[in-house]
């Protein structure tokens, strides 16, 4: 290696070390540490966060990065992980240590009230904390639109998703707002014809659903000597490449909330465990943003795993976990019921429950929210009337509380603005990959229907997961699938499973 | 405040904030991570020990403290506080970051490692790993020998327990290897002539076990708003003063190892817990050292929990919680049978399982082979051979296999000579607390007697805990008890105790 950039390999190997602790940290706040705990973690979260942007602010960070440019013989993965540096340098450079700490604690403050504030449906106890973030996002959003000449709001979008813009997710909302109201209606009628999916009577012991959860993880490829899953009040995966750890939160009256969450959590663990390992302490080996991650638990819970296919593979072994003394014909419990439940459509007030067909007027609520509050056109105070009047509007229900309005979601409480649309640009993503992959080899629906996910991961593992940070979303997306993020692959997949079109 | 002694306040935050993060983290390990989790955590164990010594011995420390030394008004604890940050940094710039990295992933590595190695009693596995190990403490104790102006192992010493010295530990030792053979043979052959005790017959379930155990936890006075009790395959009390983790494990054929166990990490944690608020992120505010902290648990377990006035309460909560057919009367379940079997004296191989009357002299073998080792005496190809001849002459019996000998106790794999110790100078040091909290307030017994600590508390909160690091440890037990660390009250208390003297 050429000496400048392997001090730069040095130095993000550091950044690598810090982030997987405070990944840890995270973790361990949200599933296992006494409220006690929370002081001192805010103040330790802040540390490590503002030694890591020491760390990458350093003074001679920007001659190292010119040397590094000007060396001979980095190869094509050495010279993406320098792109990869140069970006995390921008954003870092581009806020003082100051702002990193202020953020830090105060969207540590405000998490731990929102969890209190959601619990009592009390949105006026948090409003002054978020308020607090927001401005502090809004000062971090204008001083890194100035560095990477952007606007303020793609300036937050590409922490999450390098080189997202939002003039290309007003082009897809607005495609999916000519179609997507008028389709939900259609389904919604349709269902209403046919048979009514029956519910399986609970209630279903929790030490039964994390069984059943742990054995799914297994057939999906998830591996226990390299993650665990845990409970959290707010589903995540977190941790790092060897050490991943997924939650979920269990109900006793219904199995299907966790174990289609389960299921989600493995699909973006798979993409974690599979990241290329020789570059796991470098910006490369990252995975490449949230659209992409969130195509990969979107493939592996809403492609795969509510297609006709999977089900038919865990009717039986649903039933015999949860009602191991119901008759095999059971209608409850078969495949088809089963598939009826999991692709019922219906106008419902929380995102993270909504089905695949109305989950995207949810998170199109949220950015409209969320740049209003941004560009200073909606005051926190208005917030929560904005939101009932948005989820009438395009969801066609009204949340009789904040909590379940706008206090259901920990994103906006912990800082996270321009998060939200990775989710439906994820959507899309995993429509896209997963016509591909099945394109490419016709025996991974069949496995599937055998609960063996090997085949799709063989595919997955080489076009997506291992390579990490090597290429750009639709670049990544173009070698996979043959073109960039396309809408209508997501659209034609809709009308198939729901309209049978 | 004044500026410099400002400055070393705010740098000494920092470090706060990077130790605890550390303690979550090796936690962590201990309890929650999956194996692959390992190579990832010793490097961020590592890094953040690298950066504290960093900060610690950036080149403006030296001219802080100097400074800040001559500031006017500084109070008795901003004066104690700049005495624990000197003793810090003079143990930190004793040694090359170089160093302090290559021990953190060395103990890392080896502590792995020796988790299998206990498993398979394969010492050979270990053994180059701990060479690793060895070579590196003698090198830093070489190193901080050379800037404390005392021996190498004084040096070693030094870091658990501040200002002790191994002549006194020598002279301690002397005292109680003339005493301790033949009180224990005397003991014996008391038992043995006595009722004996019997055993109550399980299997005792890991989840009643785990709740008696968090019942006690809970009367002891543990706050579980400020922590958690875990398992793990060592049990140890680690996290911080407001997030205090303890830990134990479990054998379903007796439930008393887990209970004493729990007691005894209980002890540690409500030091921890006790500490003092206003100096939770500075030195002063730690605990005072390793002999005072083995103090306050053994201060819970043997001389409080295992007293006929304890277990005269516990009696009947435990019958309730693993027999609850039982008849009240039962013997098995009798308090004072209880008492015979938790102060039976046996010749036993495992120091964590020994009776409080042999486990001194697992402590002088240890003591005895460390020092050997740490001076070049003792080859680690030698070190079984030398265990076993050791536990022969002074607890009179021998391991069959390593795994019940020198591969028991994770000290040694993690890099922690020095330390045995004080595990039997906490032991004098917690008899003599409790004579003086009994002398100062009558009622701590009849209190305990029924279960209640809060009496006990009372005393040990504003005369140990909330000292922190004010005192230095015999200071500390002058002021409290009346005079310094004395034997004798420790072997008075074995006398009454055994025999009945």
């Amino acid at each position: 290696m050429t000496p400048a950039y392997a001090a730069l390999e040095a130095r993000f190997r550091r950044l690598a070390a810090l982030e997987g602790a405070g990944g840890i940290l995270h973790w361990d706040r949200a599933t296992m540490m006494p409220p006690g705990g929370a002081e001192a973690r805010a103040e330790q979260l802040a540390t490590l966060q503002v030694i890591a942007h020491e760390i990458l602010t350093a003074p001679d960070t920007a001659d190292l990065l010119a040397r590094a440019a000007g060396e001979p013989g980095l190869d094509a993965w050495q010279q993406a992980n320098m792109r990869e540096m140069r970006r995390r340098w921008v954003h870092a450079t581009a806020v003082p240590s100051r702002l990193v700490e202020a953020l830090s604690k105060a969207t540590s403050a405000c998490e731990m009230t929102w969890r209190e504030a959601r619990k009592a449906s009390d949105y006026a106890c948090v409003k002054p904390q978020l308020q607090a973030v927001l401005d502090l996002v809004r000062e971090a959003a204008a001083a890194k639109a100035a560095a990477l000449g952007v606007t303020p709001y793609d300036a937050l979008l590409d922490q999450f998703d390098p080189d997202q813009r939002a003039a290309r997710i007003d082009a897809v909302f607005a495609r999916l707002e000519a179609f997507l109201p008028g389709f939900v209606g259609r389904v919604i009628e349709k269902q209403a014809r046919e048979e009514q999916p029956r519910v399986p009577a609970g209630p279903f012991p929790v030490k039964t659903q994390r069984k059943v959860g742990l054995a799914l993880m297994r057939a999906a490829g998830f591996d226990f000597e390299r993650g665990r899953l845990d409970v959290s009040a707010h589903p995540f995966c977190g941790g790092g490449p060897d050490d991943i750890r997924i939650t979920t939160r269990y109900d006793e009256a219904d199995f299907s909330r966790a174990l289609m969450g389960v299921l989600h959590e493995t699909g973006h663990a798979l993409y974690e465990l599979g990241l290329p390992r020789d570059w796991q302490t470098q910006p490369v080996g990252s995975a490449r943003g949230m659209t992409l991650h969130e195509s990969q638990s979107l493939l592996v819970e809403m492609q795969a795993c509510r297609s006709p296919q999977f089900l038919a593979y865990a009717a039986p072994v649903l039933r015999a976990a949860f009602a191991p003394t119901a008759p095999a014909d059971d209608p409850a419990w078969s495949a088809d019921n089963l598939a009826r439940l999991y692709t019922r459509v219906q106008r419902t007030l929380i995102r993270v429950d909504a089905d695949e067909a109305t989950y995207p007027l949810h998170v199109m609520l949220r950015y409209r929210l969320e740049t209003a509050m941004l560009a200073g056109d909606l005051a926190l105070s208005d917030l929560p009337g904005a939101w009932t009047e948005g989820m009438r509007k395009l969801v066609g229900v009204a949340p009789p509380d904040d909590a379940q309005g706008c206090l259901q979601d920990i994103h906006w409480y912990d800082g996270a603005f321009g998060y939200f649309p990775t989710y439906t640009l994820g959507a899309m993503a995993a429509a896209q990959l997963y016509d591909a992959a099945k394109r490419a080899d016709a025996r991974i629906e069949a496995a599937i229907a055998a609960g063996d996910f090997r085949p799709l991961l063989a595919w997955l593992r080489p076009n997506v997961h291992a390579k990490g940070s090597l290429l750009g979303t639709d670049a990544l997306l173009e070698r996979a699938t043959g073109r960039p993020l396309d809408a209508s692959i997501y659209l034609a997949h809709l009308e198939r499973r729901y309209l049978g079109a």
